[in-house]
């Protein structure tokens, strides 16, 4: 058998469930794992679905699906679970999202294929991690370049068929068109908890406004800076005995966390898109 | 439209969930929460499903579902969620689980009627509790009259058709025979993380082991002495500097809060019982 | 014995903490507990000190500490722990955070003498609690009577000798001329994670948000409103699958725990200003 | 100045602090930070302090302080805090606590020498990891060879001066010969919420006992297995639908956090003995 994920959403009414469900009997489909949620305030339904299928059974079961959405309405998106996705990680000069990515990476924690590492610093910067033969490019951003800069990006995205991009502390800001062209397949990991703090230096603005709880946000890149769709949030307590930098110190372990929580819930087909929300079917 | 809820478990195979909205389609049913869970090791199938149905189609509905559960084999429930459950708190001396719980009643954070308040200790031991017009039996227990009062605790709760008792710091342990009596319908809140600790004095053997956290855990009460499934627990971060007192301070806190998700879960209809260990479908 | 609590913040310098165990010392006390911080931003510091007196020298203690005081420049307070603090209670239709911190208060987790509870709505709000003596006040407010009901609201805590008013879900906002007179003795909780989801409706806007935790934050009453020192701040995750009433009823928990810290804290002499921000002692 | 950090434990008595302060005066000495804790339970006083002196007066600081420690019977250490700790790591298959501790040391953020890495597996095990220059030593273990291992460990110990044997996520047991050389200088990560789960496989055990929030520790090593005084703790919640396999993941990062939290506290001179308990002073 080989292993699926189906993901939609619809406007409710009666029967989406039985229809789905009758589609994968017909196709000899096993459920291994359901959830669905009703946004009572939109009238909109959410469903993901885990199944199998005997072999070679997933493209007439697409086909067949197909019309069944057309009649719902379905916003729907299924794949094979056995084929990686291809992400490309982003950072800048800060290496601990990208050093813990590449860990969890590593050990199958996160089931990826890393189509590239990409940064505005030299490889030097990172030459204590090792890249395990993961393609690195050096792409510096000046003020003339940016635009060339971007092109590139965006090259390098449609030819290594990356299907999400992850600013792993990447500290440059996109412009409006490659967020457009990036838009709902890339995810930002924001040092802090937001809608506090928006904008440069969230922990000195959290210093100074003298907060016990610090926090980061894995979010979904839009043109609104540091307002797209949140995915995941973490805090953890602190103190005044602390300093800008001991926030910083213990930021980057709330960061890596929620990044990986993000990034491995997307890897697990567990987040769709609800306007300017999310719907996260928990793990 | 009345609402239910329908929590089932059978041995896993192909087309469940597809017989089970297909009955609910049948009698004009609408799903309105769905939650499952397949355990791989014992090949056990989990299901709650919230629906909606056109005013008194109820009973029609669990006669035709009656039939579909023989033939999977399911251990079913299906219950008109209009009607309260029907729960009786048993306290000792300490009440800070007993207010809490009425307090989130009053609310209507906690959608029950409770039956009765019983406690070993006499109703001015509460007096600062407003019970509401909820009857309250004073049953002291001694070594002579435990038998005789058990025999009358039982009898209440038939009386009174109880349909969870909760032990809510009730500090007497019940016999076996009534804990057989109670099977599956008795909680207990025990002020420590389980299985650390059991028995008496747990935030003393806490203090006196130097852990770094306390907890509290709610539980199905068993025949084994605190080893009855875990519905629910969490613990609080604790430091040298506490004391025995410090901690069951802290632990109120805790307790309160456990015992009170353990509870609204049930009264919502979250938690079936897997073998020794329990299912309990998040909110 | 009498124990007493010291707390100080003066210009930091070689010295200070054996000049002030010089003075105990002097007057034969005995140190309880001890904390101190520096504040290397503005080169403050920072002390807490607990100790016991032979039995009718802290009058002698404190004149005598005086002088050191001006030699030092501290800003500082001595007090007799054996005096319970006088603090005011207002609440005006949810009363969460009233019952909590009377049922705290009740089983002495809180060591204070309630000078009053005072409400904008009447007596008959709270009739499930046993205000066990305490003196009620109903003070109405209307556009027109703001003004006079301020007045009588400061009047009464001249009158009862009330050392700190708690705003326990008092959702009235306090003139300037009444912020100043309590200034630095009015605590307020505010059901939203600051600086996040100012004024109104906090849980609404973080449902709108679709933030993943949300929190409430214990602050001290400034005319800036919601912009005051922050004493306390917790949070609690939630998801998709919350409504906004679903938020509101989690948020009761995290505002009473808050509250309930920040109050303690400051029965506890926990608690300094510095600057915009507070020092808060750990226990 | 030259910064120094000060940790003693002795009898409670009556101008501990004064004469601890005044010693410092004497030596021109600026304390950064104190902490101190009375156990009221054994009448023991713990300091900790973090003070500056100036250049070339540390050891007549010493010399004369030893004097003050001998009257007040002080267990006490002293020592210059700009000499980076020497600390040596232990590993054995699974190398996630080791990379974490190695980046975090990378960062600055443990502040040690590493003087070795020492594992029962060879190198190749670890081939992803940049030691960065710090030695390497595989020594494998048999039943027959197991004696002589811990003899060249004990003698490498020695050999590179290492203050304190760190074993992360190292599965041997030591000899209690082995244990007693490293007494109060051997810390490991348990991954389990001790005294839950003691011995293998605490995950499988968590698991079968169905426990919602599963955990790791932090401890010195003693004869006594997963007996060792408690540093540091920490939880996650859990549900029915994870795996022995997700507990184990979930774990990792638990475990990574514990145990850099100890170390870090430990090379901050935060963490004292109190018999079988500790003392952790805060940051």
């Amino acid at each position: 058998m080989s292993e699926h994920a189906l993901t939609l959403s619809c406007p409710d009414r009666p029967g989406i469930v039985n229809a789905v469900t009758g589609e994968l009997l017909r196709h000899e489909g096993n459920i291994l794992d359901a959830q669905q949620f009703d946004d009572v305030e939109n009238g909109r339904f959410f469903l993901r679905c885990v199944f199998a299928l005997p072999e070679g059974r997933f493209d007439a079961f697409q086909r067949d699906f197909s019309r069944l959405a057309t009649r719902f309405g379905m916003d729907w998106t299924a794949r094979d679970r056995g084929v990686p996705r291809r992400v490309m990680l982003l950072a800048s000069k800060f290496d601990h999202c990208l050093a813990d990515v590449l860990y969890r990476w590593r050990t199958g924690e996160l089931d990826m294929t890393v189509t590239a590492i990409v940064s505005n610093h030299p490889r030097d910067t990172f030459r204590h991690l090792d890249f395990d033969g993961i393609p690195f490019h050096h792409l510096p951003v000046g003020k003339a370049s940016k635009a060339a800069q971007e092109q590139a990006l965006g090259a390098l995205v449609d030819a290594t068929g990356t299907e999400l991009v992850v600013l792993a502390r990447y500290m440059q800001v996109l412009s409006d068109g490659l967020v457009a062209r990036l838009a709902g397949r890339c995810i930002n990991i924001h040092h802090s908890f937001l809608p506090s703090f928006k904008g440069a230096r969230p922990y000195h603005q959290a210093h100074a406004r003298g907060v016990k709880l610090i926090g980061a946000t894995a979010h979904f890149v839009t043109a609104d800076l540091d307002e797209g769709p949140i995915i995941e949030q973490d805090t953890q307590r602190v103190g005044h005995q602390h300093t800008p930098d001991d926030l910083v110190r213990i930021g980057r372990d709330i960061e890596r966390q929620v990044l990986a929580r993000a990034l491995r819930n997307w890897l697990d087909d567990r987040i769709l898109l609800n306007g300017h929300r999310t719907v996260v079917f928990g793990s």
